[in-house]
């Protein structure tokens, strides 16, 4: 089958036929249907020192996916073949302290489909029951494929309680347009966004935010603080930029709460006294989904908001095309970049 | 100037001529706007036992008002003469344990506009500086009358988290139609209301409910189930029929919450081992509205979905007209009656 | 091997030779140690309206017990024989939406160790692995055989926030009792009990509670507030007297929690307006225990506090000996009474 | 009067005489009788950067104080002559967003005793009547003193939920200590603390921590996870060094809480991809306490648990010897330094 490997501790990927998986008794096998491309898939493809410290190689990229059941293993009850899935990227241990007291999303044994294990960004990928998500009927294959990257956002957006709140939104790219359209559904207003691009700035104004500001603008902080009307109770920082923290730090109400999910790529240093301590705020470090909890939440958020999220799908590839792909999201002017299998 | 007055312990009221108030140095002096009936109300004008057993008379009926400042006592800072303030019906102590300790709604000494005070059926109304609260210009006056009531339901429906998730709302009289509003704003999918009237049945459906049912159906408790495809892991009992809050605990998922805000009129025989601990439920009173914290996210929700809550604007009526008014809302065919003091 | 069996429809337990069962791949089989004597196990013995509308016979009873691993299942992993373990006695699916979403303790399809399935009154169990819990050397098999029961009284105990809190617990059984310890343990302060037996009441006093009042005075509610210098912030209502319920609403601070783990045998009328609506209470129904949150801060209890439970351990029995150990707790001069099965 | 008086914007103070308050109408004039000297009062004195580029002179020091009341102005109600009263240090404002809901604590307009206003290393003190807490007569004076830096200690250790969760206490000086005495009253277990002196590892020790670990020994961190047998779910950062931080960020369980109180001097550079963000890690800065929240639970924690804190009362001067009682703290060989106005 045809699969996207990352072959070697380098730059780039290989387009390359591989055999098929061979399932576990508690796996299922899928046959992909539709393959989101991460923010994390570019790291992984451009083999930053992030990639290079923490990865061995070679394995199948790919950990946005949603596919159809095509066997069930031996120990694997309660699907059948035929049936269509999403899956929960993050193949949790079940057994430690973290995932016994709710909080498998962070196991301390966690294993990452598309990095730890071969993943979909091929024709077929196994993996455990345990991590397979039945879609429903009524979300269409190209919502469905969006569960887990939506599912982070539903995580970021719905940690704290934004109904009814001002909140600012920093970067507009896939998550933070997604954590927008997500905000808008669960009350909050006004949301303030901000990002550096003017074609980002405007997907996220279509998607949800009240305005959206130049985050390079000389007067961005002011800009921010007279759309709000008074300080964010609630920031989300999505960009991954240093700044943009600190930003979110500084600008937020006392007592508010800052939710993380950019990925810094870099320490960033920070005035811990005057801009955390002093104002007394919370900060949370978001990654991945509540299991199962976040997963119904986006469940519901697809059947009944799920064209919000329209406006961001704007391009999708064979998977065949990879390296097209990744070359449409250099450029900056896409929302999220979708791979189709059985095109 | 005239005022809505229950003059002696026995049905109905008097619209008569009374002096003006005399506010105290802590108190603003309010030329009211206008005044929402509640049905709190209808049991006073209807002097039940509920009412006999509680207040004193003679008093001033009205606790749902808007007003223009007309007077800032020498104590009251923070005020000035025109401005428009919305009122906290809930006169606070602010020194006892429960006010010092965040929940100032159930003060220990509360006192009630139009109840243990006069209150705002009315030309005029005294009331103390630390319960006016600012209205924004960008709220129209006919809406902001409705801070009072609107606050109570955003209380009901902010008090768990209801994005996405499934809930049902007993009871479609203003309160469950705001709450049904507010529900819809902070992304609660689905949500399935009942009622035994028709009329306000079709409000619900106008207002943000999936689908309405009526709760004197053979089937309803299998129709709520169904309309919900699970069971629902929020219920708001706002009904105050005994019946419904028996049924919120029964057809609840377990671990859920039910919030109470209808109010019995008599105590309810209630199956606790079954309908409440072995489900593991959690059941909350809400009395209403926390101070400060659920007017901003009322004044929020004003902002951005006021519109929402025009279906249920159904009818005005100058203060004179108070008995029609009221005869007005005993047909049932009613939503929000308001009265109209400059008219 | 040696059980105690409910055989029939009726009053009363035979203790008899059974089969050693049979474990499935899924389970361990255990060789009992110890086991406790619940409340609910007094219900089944008397076989009252409760059991016989609720269970089908016959069944072996015993769900609080420690054991030891004799065998492991083929699909069983983590545990060896030697092993020392208590039981979860609530075993949850783990797949319906109530288990997926971390809350275990009730799910939808849940069956109970001792009713449901063949329990640990006698010399052998069979368990699902899943709800089998290491016990840690610190911890003595005396102490051990209380995980279950006291995790009960752990739940109720740190559903709210008690530090620092006053509190009243209503019933001095042994599920009081022991949560009168946990309370105590997590800065309660103060702590007054009330009981109708004086027995109870010097257990309760020696166990933590500040002071232990009469419930069955005419002045035990005058007494409680007294004692107590303020209303309860938060009350425990572990008696299962409806008009002990009843008080807890009545006495309770306002916006102050009730927590309930007494089982009412018959339902309760209760003025849902004034005790709890206008109170603004949060009422929460206690089963079972967080799975494994709780678990695990009781393993800390038992290993720093477990010897705060000894004055409750009053009476042990070999298990041929059933019925003289349900005489004794049918007198309520005796805290825990426990089942020794290698004697 | 005599009075600590930090004069001119340079390094020490002068003991000096000035004229007594003349107090507000919403104010009371106490006689001050102890007074703690608290970390923030040697940053003052030694006018580092921080408290130049943040602070005007003249003003008087001191803001952990008790005394009694002298008189009371016309606005001010509840108080009479005679009584004792501790002081809220925070004068939070009561009309900003911030303190209307619930976070009096981090008021936007907040200004604090002893370094905005006058403060109480004095004879006499002016504070306003709504931060004056009345000292029950259970609790002695010696201990009443340490009301303001305990409610510090409790607002941190009770932020998470702490009971039977093992937890890390980095740094043993006088807000460590009471952290460590608070964290034991509350259930949490084990509590391992750190620091670099072997006289505050002492002191820890006696006051509740299992064991304390020297913070400059190269198997530190090993040696924390081996005391605490897993990674702590609560971290307390009481030190206020950089270093400290990131190992409680670093050691922390994946979806731990890190409570942040101690106030590193200078920029901290963090890895917060690794080290926060795929950790799930909830970071919290506490200031001040929850008014009135924290304060009530302190009263609890002195009346209940007061003689916990004893070993760290280690040294007390008349007002007079502010100096010596400096020096004394540059030692490090010392708890908490009180001073004595009566003396």
């Amino acid at each position: 089958m045809l699969a996207i490997r990352k072959a070697r501790p380098e730059r780039g990927v290989e387009v390359a036929e591989v055999a098929q998986p061979n399932p576990e008794p508690d796996e299922l096998l899928l046959r992909v249907r539709r393959a989101g491309i991460c923010g994390s898939d570019r790291h992984l493809y451009a083999w930053d020192s992030w990639a290079e410290l923490n990865f061995p190689t070679p394995f199948t990229l790919g950990h946005e996916i949603v596919g159809e059941v095509v066997s069930v293993g031996a120990g694997a009850q309660g699907f059948a073949a035929g049936e269509v899935v999403a899956v929960e990227s993050h193949i949790y241990c079940g057994v430690c302290r973290t995932c016994r007291t709710g909080n498998a999303h962070v196991c301390e044994n966690l294993r990452i489909l598309g990095i730890d294990v071969d993943g979909g960004f091929a024709e077929h990928v196994a993996v455990p029951a345990r991590v397979a998500w039945k879609v429903r009927p009524e979300i269409p294959i190209d919502r469905a494929v969006l569960f887990e990257p939506l599912g982070n956002a539903v995580h970021a957006a719905m940690r704290f309680d934004l109904s009814g709140q001002p909140i600012a939104v920093y970067g507009c790219g896939p998550m933070g347009l997604m954590s927008i359209a997500v905000a808008h559904s669960v009350g909050a207003y006004p949301i303030v966004a901000s990002d550096i691009s003017p074609y980002r700035r405007g997907l996220a104004e279509t998607m949800g935010a009240h305005v959206a500001l130049d985050a390079a603008s000389k007067t961005f902080e002011a800009d921010l603080l007279n759309a709000l009307g008074t300080r964010p109770t609630v920031s989300l920082e999505m960009s991954g930029h240093p700044d943009a923290f600190k930003q979110a730090l500084r600008l937020s109400a006392n007592a508010g709460q800052v939710v993380l999910l950019g990925i810094p790529p870099t320490p960033v240093s920070i005035d811990l006294a005057d801009d955390l301590l002093f104002k007394g705020l919370e900060v949370y470090g978001v990654t991945g989904r509540l299991i199962w909890d976040t997963w119904y939440r986006t469940e519901a958020f697809l059947i009944r908001h799920g064209d919000a999220l329209d406006p961001m799908l704007t391009h999708t590839f064979p998977l065949a095309d990879f390296e097209n792909a990744m070359d449409m999201i250099q450029t900056g002017q896409c929302g999220k970049v979708l791979l189709e299998m059985d095109r």
